[in-house]
């Protein structure tokens, strides 16, 4: 008998404690509802900025330090400074997450271009601005939804943002691509949308990479793509399970005549795609490598695998 | 002797007086100061949200009823819903900006997506936020800089978000692509950047329609770009005056070849552009018909062409 997809059930929106949710903003701890914005900053105004998601396992940090790398590179290729060291943050964000008493939770922090001088377009003038919130870690798909897989649609209408115009390196706010197809995927009754690149290659899904089992290898688009830390992490355990991993080329008819799929995100780990279009990705439930893959993510992290202790992390 | 360039003089950073400026936002009347979103808002998460900017001239607004055509096509466009009819929405920014007493001023209004139901990716579920803010109306582009206008550079190496992506006509924030390219023109000198789409032809600048003088006659971009409201009323003071004008496709080496070029824009108007990448566009000064059409534009505005005047616009 198969192997059975074995994932918490604990992390559930109706167990989750938002009255813990917390924001640290323009220097202040505050709740979650008081950390605000002025609409005159540029990261509204302009999607001026950039962000970074990183979760909270068990009162550790998953892979912190991979997001942080990350966030860096984005803040440098934008040209945004958050003011502070990257010490620095590390306390701040252990610090928020202390404070909400949340074991599990989803940490997002953020750099916006902050306000532009009256009367001037120059955005190097302008006083940046950090912030970060912490919320209750929900995961997405129960082991039933994880069972059954998204139905996911290839969306023809939407290509992805090209790297030529905004560099998706840069963990960034461009989602109106992403939205689009996602009324459009929902219009049609479908779950998920994936998206393509101006070439026509399998690019993105809303907040996702895109894998493919092929000839019992994984499969991951190589460019024109957020390089996820969550996809990352699946190409890690692949190669102590000894499943090949590559980045390459996918396109639509090799994912559609793939054994497996799945999407990858710090929300799920990873998601299973069974149904393309409303037809079967190989035998249209969750296949052995994904399976393997998701139970094994959890077994790892759950002995401590890339987990950063909270208590490890001195106070600000 | 050559037309000279009559723009007016008073509507300066130094003359504006700031502590007039005002927002709305989740109902209430607020210093602009005040006027903040929740960080959580989709708006600036994802943004995932539209706006537009119409702007009020010697106590009237000028092309009101254009500006609330497009909003409320983006709206539509973009499935958002700010929840009161375009009547209640005239009334409301006529409230905003008297209570400011600003006689010239710019009025921003946007309407985001909200918030995110806790636990589920449907945006239909969230309920749309409208704001709106008030700023003493500063023109880009006093007589000096106007008569020297603008060095531009043709940027070769980030490209304007193709329309296949994100829809231009609909009003968006999505402007990593501008900024990337300001910052590369600000490296070399120049003053803004001109972006091309993904297939060579000239599209943008950032918040500016491009429009060069070919033959005598007008000629600007035709897709992939924002349709531009002064680039309208620059055209159809041209049709006044006898000036061709058509919108068509606009390669890089007929702009560095027109006679004349300019940029148009709600704070300005139009702002020539007299040099490209280091080289004069025609004589290297603003030409006959651009300066002619400035100085019809201004001319026409304070004869109340295309005015709603304040106090024709009934309270909330």
């Amino acid at each position: 008998m198969a192997e059975a997809l074995q994932v918490p059930t604990h992390l559930t929106v109706e167990n989750a404690d938002f009255s813990r949710a917390l924001g640290f903003i323009d220097g202040a701890v505050v709740p979650l509802a008081e950390a605000k914005i002025p609409v005159r900053d540029l990261g509204l105004m302009y999607a001026d900025m950039t962000y970074d998601v990183v979760h909270v396992w068990q009162g550790g940090f998953f892979r912190l330090e991979d997001h942080l790398d990350r966030f860096f590179a984005s803040l440098s290729g934008l040209r945004l400074d958050p003011g502070m060291t990257r010490e620095a943050m590390r306390r701040l964000l252990a610090d928020l997450v202390r404070r909400s008493g949340l074991p599990d939770a989803l940490v997002y922090f953020a750099c916006t271009r902050g306000m532009a001088v009256p009367g001037s377009r120059d955005p190097t003038l302008s006083q940046n601005r950090f912030f970060a919130t912490v919320t209750p870690l929900v995961l997405r798909g129960q082991p039933a939804e994880m069972q059954r897989g998204q139905n996911a649609m290839l969306v023809r209408d939407v290509a992805r943002i090209p790297a030529s115009a905004v560099n998706p390196v840069w963990k960034n706010t461009h989602w109106g691509d992403f939205i689009r197809a996602a009324f459009l995927a929902k219009d049609e009754g479908f779950d998920v949308p994936i998206l393509c690149a101006t070439d026509g290659a399998v690019a993105e899904a809303p907040g996702f990479n895109v894998v493919a089992v092929i000839d019992g290898a994984l499969l991951s688009p190589e460019a024109g793509v957020l390089e996820g830390i969550s996809c990352r992490s699946m190409f890690e355990l692949a190669a102590e399970l000894g499943i090949p991993a590559r980045y390459g080329r996918l396109m639509p008819e090799q994912l559609a005549a793939a054994q497996e799929a799945f999407l990858t995100a710090t929300s799920c780990g990873l998601f299973p795609v069974t149904r393309l279009d409303g037809a079967p990705i190989g035998a249209g439930v969750p296949g052995p490598v994904t399976t393997r893959l998701l139970n094994t993510y959890y077994a790892r992290k759950n002995a401590g695998w890339h987990i950063t202790p909270l208590s490890s992390i001195p106070p600000p």
